[in-house]
């Protein structure tokens, strides 16, 4: 049996090329090898988004868009949407009862995110999604999590769970391992830490090419550098990290870094280089998604076999919970 | 249509006349009236006695046993086991989106609960459980919830998550209204505040006869009072508050009240009678109880075919609370 590969997104906007570089590049290759699961999270994202679940309907769309459109293959994989699977919010309440709360208050991931809201913001059901998230994991018995550093202590938090649960009550879960990506986190055409939608400073996998060429051309690059003579700076400019993520031609690359640096190329002859590049990884992208967006059909069948791939799995697995537990049956 | 009530008990250990006087003898009364879903809270009990399950276990037994021997009859009401209905989780879920957390720690019954533990023993399950509550009142839809009086809190709750949702996403629940017992609360047989298990001052429904006699024989009196010829105190006395809770001779109680502030009548000869009156109460109880004993067919019939009415019930709850927040389907 192929190990398994839990991973997933929150459906609360379009994807960007974050998104690519950090996870679904990844994923792509991962499913030939690996059964895998790729969640629409939308019990998560209601946690706090439940005043704009409009956004939410909108993403998941978005979302599978996006995700059929990079070639994850519905075939292959599974495209599971979280609350179509009851058994997860079962799952959810029953771990809760193996972690204490102030293990999951220390959680630092989520005191971080907390910090972001006003305190009377904060959902109940936001606060408890990182054990939801360990439902998600455990649920479909997932080896492997590919994941961004930010989401290491949910991983470990599963792993807690999972053995405790297995030593306890007999082995019904793997412990489940993080695979964090190559590149983490992608900076935001404004040279802001993270490409957001929030912060709109993101380039998506549906822009179309004149968006992608402005965005690229309103991008932040080395603010030292007055002229295109000057000797520019490589390190930490946001144009030459995305060459490095996306221009498949290392040489052309090492040119361009090498010319910038002596002042014999300029930011605009750059950055038209870039939106190239850009676009030749798009237009794919663009193309198959503008053909599913022609055949809903075909969006709505991903979901819905994915899902019941995925359930077939849960069921079984929440029998094995509640047999370990002795609640299958009480008289 | 009856108006529905929904109400239950935690399955941590077998009944005793506290959860009588406070509750048995009212739901069996209310339901020729309501339509009644009798919960055995399972999850909720899991919240804090994950490491005690056998206990679970042989309650939902002993408690199942307990409401059949007082006449709750499950051809007019549902008995339901809630971990069999996993659209509790899902509701639960849900419902914790539209609470805050500062919300949920101002509720000064779980304050207190949460208490009387070790800060690392309270479980996430355990600290969300009103919002869990919440949800078993609101999958049947019920009007009224007979509580006792540390409960309002949570009915309070439900009232705003209810509301919440109805001016939000279409009027899907009733409000529903607490119905504070009699007797709000029994003292311990110690003179204690309650009667509970976990204070070993109780006297049980299944006790026999003999166990009953001696309990009473043990019960704590008045203090002052030395010998039998002494004025006592009927106020704040155990054995009185019980003659007035469970001797249904008014007389009899008057009378004897009068005898025991003149010192004209022993503690030996109260406690007499009271063991008598008890033994009254609980043989036909304990008769019905032992024929149930037989019976694990009936026991588990009662158990099924209630939560067979009651998923119905919260399957169609579900689809409305799906509907309204527009997520029963995305494409």
């Amino acid at each position: 049996m192929r190990r398994r590969i839990l991973t997933g997104m929150r459906p609360t906007g379009a994807l960007h090329l974050g998104h690519y570089a950090g996870a679904l590049e990844n994923w792509v290759r991962l499913q030939d090898e690996y059964e895998c699961f790729f969640l629409i999270a939308d019990y998560q994202a209601l946690g706090d988004h439940i005043d704009d679940i409009p956004r939410i309907r909108r993403s998941v769309v978005e979302v599978t868009l996006d995700w059929l459109a990079v070639r994850l293959d519905p075939e292959k994989s599974s495209f599971v949407v979280q609350s179509y699977v009851p058994e997860h919010a079962e799952l959810a309440l029953l771990l809760g009862t193996l972690v204490s709360l102030p293990r999951l208050q220390r959680n630092p991931t989520l005191k971080g995110e907390m910090g972001q809201f006003k305190a009377q913001e904060v959902t109940v059901t936001f606060f408890t999604y990182p054990v939801s998230q360990a439902a998600d994991i455990l649920l479909p018995k997932a080896h492997l999590v590919p994941v961004g550093e930010d989401q290491l202590p949910h991983i470990e938090l599963t792993r807690e769970v999972a053995g405790r649960f297995n030593r306890s009550y007999g082995e019904v879960f793997p412990i489940p391992e993080a695979l964090v990506g190559r590149v983490p986190r992608l900076v935001g055409i404004d040279g802001q830490a993270k490409m957001s939608k929030s912060l709109d400073n993101a380039i998506y996998l549906s822009d179309p090419e004149e968006v992608v060429t402005e965005k690229v051309r309103r991008m932040y690059t080395d603010p030292t550098r007055i002229h295109p003579t000057d000797p520019g700076h490589v390190e930490g400019n946001p144009v030459f990290m995305y060459l490095d993520a996306f221009d498949p031609h290392a040489d052309e690359v090492s040119e361009l870094k090498e010319r910038y640096r002596k002042g014999t190329v300029g930011d605009v002859e750059v950055k038209r280089i870039l939106a190239q590049r850009l676009n030749e990884l798009l237009e794919p992208i663009r193309e198959r998604r503008r053909s599913y967006e022609q055949h809903p059909d075909l969006v709505r069948e991903a979901l819905l076999e994915g899902t019941k791939r995925h359930k077939a799995i849960a069921e079984e697995t929440m029998r094995e919970v509640r047999d370990g537990l002795h609640i299958s049956q009480y008289v």
